[in-house]
């Protein structure tokens, strides 16, 4: 029988309950008098500081530099774009007071600040020598949802956002994927989530943008997570912006634009990829703690040895907790197992007495005896880490996998549409199909599979011909 | 005669000039249609970075962990406190509207959260096991100042906020004073800026606490920067949330809180108390680039070895950059100078005949010969950098002590009154004595010195008898 915690509903009973149940036990999120907001608890920041750390590193290799603009966008500003305005005005907070003072021009909270960027951007490029400039932005956002869920939907949204500026659609195109795969590389290395990167249709890009970039990651419901997007805006910002750079052929032109961006969404998916019935799982190269220490009973010996092992833990630059308080063994390997720390380590007298400790990987709760020497123990954790590490990602693949179907006509398509999981189709490139996909089955297009766009076959829902490759599937 | 850059007015002939002029020069600011917010530029917000870094360090090292509030706060749960509502209500922005619809009840965008750290505490603290509570958040908040310039007073402002809360009153007074350490720590080592900690009077207390500490730094003109500051709670905010814990006695009582913080304000510390008329200079621990390289000529010996050096830099771990644009050997040293890169190195081809190099201090402008060996090298500028560190500390030290009077007596006050710097008095502890200097002479009291506070001798203003040792002087 599979082992259970009894505050936490079964994630095959009530999915939508099991993931709030996690997030609560694991001390992740509380919530305030803010409606549509969240608290994001201590252990659930540092998740996000340690996917900060780790992007921030990426961001900086591939030429990036941080920068923060206001947090507020005058209403006269945010009109410029109009696909823009259209795509975010519905859910924008407006800031109409400050002090005793109604505003002379009310002002919204940024729910992305492309606007802030390009009116920034037309004041300091100049001349091609000013470019590429690869500009990012640590901070947060709003965006007024009425239906919220932690880290998936929020009206507070702490992210990044970078915003970049090239000579040629070349190079601004090549940048849209740099970043793409950025994203990609990171999840799959980081999070051990086996995410698709593709290209989003027409009906699914970003307010502005010529070409969206996403990748689609699969949660162990079936259902999919956008977790992050990269957008080729072209010249359409810097237009309306007239935003202008003397080109080598010394003429005016308008540069290239991108942006892309990743948000506390990714901790939602990191949950709803791995977890279990026990709690978080956790994957070792991007959980804040790695190993859980438990001692059991609180003799010399045992006491000695974790002190040993807590200073060769530093020294190998690996993160640890203790749990020295007073509750008992069970209960403390429960809250190990709810924390979704990969290993956890159990000290006790009697196993000492038999040169032994008892390691414990949170991924398959398999028991490892390992002698008490503690370079031996050190080498056995960095090897349990990468095993945890490799066996999460290929578990979730084998996971996604099992649940990506092919239609190649509508009937096989109805077949699969009540299924969790995505369908791949081929799609004659009509808005007309993928309308008519959403509205009958409720299903939303994810993506065109990247360098694997093209298809030769009729498309699946019309049985015209067909031009592309695309995924559907339900979203979070 | 002193050399100076075309672009940057003499701060001996106007230092708000002269302020302006660095920040521009140096790009670490812009300006945008969002009135009294600033635009933190790359170079700008690499200083922050690098104080953040190293603070958030010295933050866990002392045991504290980092939490994500909501920004906006409710009307009624910020009514909560009436000191706290008082002091803040003239300053705060005011969100009105949701998307389409008016909210029913406004929000205030965080002038800071301690109202929203009190409610989430009442939520999480039942028992004395539960304490402390050490958290700390990094964010920006919103004041609506009616003047407002870069880095020194703005209507959005990037800082952290320390809250915590404690069993007893000793543990939290020793918090309160051990995280103003921290701030005097930092200051000094890295900032190289000599603080003065305090204890603030009554009057000049935060809205809501019973002790306000403060450390108070003294600008190149004389004016005064209060650079951080440490607040002791007492049980006030906890009465009125209603916070309550189970003590060791088994009894129900208020936990102990403090909250501390520091701002890109010491951003403006940091030009105005080691900067000069060339531009910014660095101190080298908070510097984010420490060399500035500067090939001179483009010849192949040149390069090999500034690709070298810069091999031998990052094995090192010491940032550098390396002008490679196609301007001359001057513009290139004047661009140095302005950045405050702490060493300029100078790669040229004649040199490297008679194979040496030149080093050139920034703080001092004194040019230094290296033989083309790389470890001689990169041990030269470890030695500099140390050098540099510590001369910029002694200049300010010297120059702020240059600056600082003692008055017995009226007539003595009066004398120094129009002198730039802080003057320091007996204080009776009357608000009456404290006041009419403020009427007076325009002065504000800065601070009771830290361990120090006590005189026995006459109030310098009244001449009853005396209680207290008070610094006077102008303030940012």
């Amino acid at each position: 029988m599979e082992k259970n915690n009894k505050k936490i509903t079964s994630r095959d009973v009530d999915f939508a309950k099991w993931y709030n149940d996690i997030i609560s036990e694991a001390d992740l999120v509380d919530y305030s008098s803010v409606k549509g907001s969240m608290i994001i608890r201590p252990y659930g920041y540092a998740i996000w500081e340690s996917m900060v750390s780790v992007l921030d590193k990426m961001f900086k290799d591939t030429g990036h530099v941080n920068v923060q603009m206001p947090m507020f966008i005058p209403e006269s500003l945010f009109n410029i774009e109009k696909d823009h305005v259209e795509g975010f005005a519905p859910e924008v907070a407006w800031v109409t007071r400050g002090g005793s003072e109604k505003l002379e021009e009310r002002m919204l909270v940024r729910p992305t600040s492309e606007v802030l960027f390009c009116e920034h951007y037309k004041k300091i490029i100049k001349s091609y020598r000013d470019l590429p400039l690869l500009y990012n932005q640590w901070c947060t956002i709003v965006r007024w949802e009425k239906t919220t869920r932690p880290f998936l939907r929020s009206r507070e949204i702490l992210w990044q956002e970078g915003h970049t500026m090239h000579e040629t659609e070349k190079e601004a195109r090549e940048e849209t994927l740099r970043m793409l795969n950025v994203y990609t590389d990171f999840q799959k290395k980081y999070l051990a989530i086996p995410v698709i990167p593709g290209r989003k249709t027409d009906k699914e890009k970003f307010a502005g943008a010529e070409e969206t970039y996403t990748v689609e990651a699969m949660m162990y419901d079936g259902v999919a997570l956008q977790n992050g997007t990269s957008h080729y805006f072209g010249q359409g910002f810097a237009k309306a912006f007239d935003i202008k750079f003397l080109n080598q052929k010394n003429l005016l032109e308008n540069p290239y634009q991108t942006s892309w961006g990743v948000t506390t969404r990714m901790i939602g998916g990191l949950i709803m990829v791995h977890s279990d019935n026990l709690g978080l799982v956790l994957p070792p190269n991007i959980a804040p703690i790695k190993i859980g220490i438990i001692p059991i009973g609180d003799n010399k010996e045992v006491k000695n040895l974790i002190l040993n092992l807590e200073k060769a833990l530093t020294n190998a630059n690996i993160t640890y907790h203790t749990d020295n308080t007073d509750r008992s063994p069970g209960f403390k390997f429960a809250e190990a197992e709810v924390k979704g720390y990969p290993i956890r380590i159990e000290v006790g007298a009697r196993d000492l007495k038999e040169n032994k400790i008892t390691l414990v990987r949170r991924d398959t709760l398999e028991k490892i005896t390992s002698n008490t020497n503690i370079e031996d123990i050190i080498k056995e954790i960095n090897n349990l880490l990468n095993l945890i590490q490799s066996n999460l990602y290929n578990k979730a693949e084998i996971r996604r996998n099992s649940m990506l179907y092919k239609a190649k006509d509508l009937k096989e398509f109805e077949k699969y549409s009540d299924k969790p999981g995505f369908i791949l189709t081929s799609w004659c490139g009509t808005e007309e199909c993928e309308e008519s996909v959403k509205e009958n089955y409720g299903l939303k297009s994810r993506c065109l599979p990247l360098d694997d766009e093209t298809s030769d076959k009729p498309c699946t829902i019309c049985q015209k011909k067909g031009k592309y490759k695309l995924y559907y599937g339900k979203q979070y």
